[in-house]
């Protein structure tokens, strides 16, 4: 772009937000400059204070603003029950639903030795240690239903399986709300697997 | 979002980019702050000095950092010719094409009663000033080939008729790799009525 090297700057720094290519960052660049540009300083400020503010939760390994984040520092969560997830979206996805008031393990990612990922980089000795040193009676497995998500998940219930604790699994079915015409048959065996009397 | 303020004002910050809404801005800020914090910063920096430091150019109203763009302040550019466009990135592509060497006036937008958008809030007196100073020969009216894009070229076609200026509009056409098979109704008969002889 031969007319502003500020603008040029701005389309190239969009670009490292995922799925974001040349022509979207112009779009983007273009869009804030002409009808958003209070919104392109408050995101400047917000990126600015994340980038350098957000750092990792000592007990849980999630995003937090302080050493230990607010689930972690909130004592009618510290109810023996510990679900471990691969991501803060999955974390997040969990408190969206609302259901579940236990504390969480925020593994970022899952075992890959392929790109050289094991225990060590995910944290699960950090895990196991705060699954001791809490007295977790009911460890969930949350990982992801993925090759790489089981594989992690039935490695850290081997580490644990001479305790006396809980290991369990999400349940695996239709979802709700779903066409039993569009469901995978995977999904159905395992609907069909765990099928339940109609009064409970 | 209950364990950080900071990811929380960030992906509320990200969804003032367009097409981002809740889910994209949560992945984009995961994405930054688990992989990509020095492009986040980067991100920051650029949006701050784009959103104050970038202004419209005195001549041809583009975004520029100086009172008069790179594209304007060029000599060998003001060669009579003057291509009208509708926003930066109509400018951007036919820059890109390389092979127009003229100068550019850019409308950022085009004619619109029921929006409020008239000749004063685009330009065109602006721009008929300029046409005349700067004793412009042939004046290619490249808005898009929409209804409002149509109304807006023959609104400056028809202000400039007394004068002795050749205006042209952009040729309507089959797109140079495209099949005929997939070509609208319009431009194929636009292309059979621009029909050329083969050995032009």
């Amino acid at each position: 772009m031969a007319f502003s090297p500020l603008v040029d700057e701005l389309v190239e720094s969009l670009r490292c937000l995922p799925g974001v290519g040349q022509k979207t960052a112009q779009r983007m660049a273009f869009h804030l400059l002409e009808r958003g540009r209070s919104g392109g300083s408050r995101l400047s400020e917000a990126l600015s204070s994340a980038m350098t503010g957000v750092r990792r939760c000592d007990s849980c390994q999630n995003f937090a603003d302080t050493e230990i984040c607010g689930i972690c520092d909130n004592d009618a969560r510290r109810n023996g029950t510990l679900c471990v997830v691969e991501s803060p979206s999955d974390l997040l996805a969990i408190e969206q639903a609302g259901d579940y008031r236990g504390g969480y393990f925020v593994l970022m990612g899952h075992l890959s030795p392929i790109d050289g990922v094991g225990p060590e980089e995910i944290g699960i000795e950090r895990l196991l240690a705060r699954v001791i040193s809490e007295g977790i009676t009911e460890l969930i497995l949350a990982t992801n239903p993925t090759v790489e998500g089981e594989a992690t998940a039935h490695y850290i219930a081997d580490r644990l399986d001479a305790r006396d604790i809980l290991i369990t699994r999400l349940a695996h079915g239709i979802p709700v709300g779903g066409e039993l015409g569009y469901v995978d048959g995977f999904t159905l065996t395992h609907a069909f697997r765990g099928r339940k009397p109609l009064s409970e």
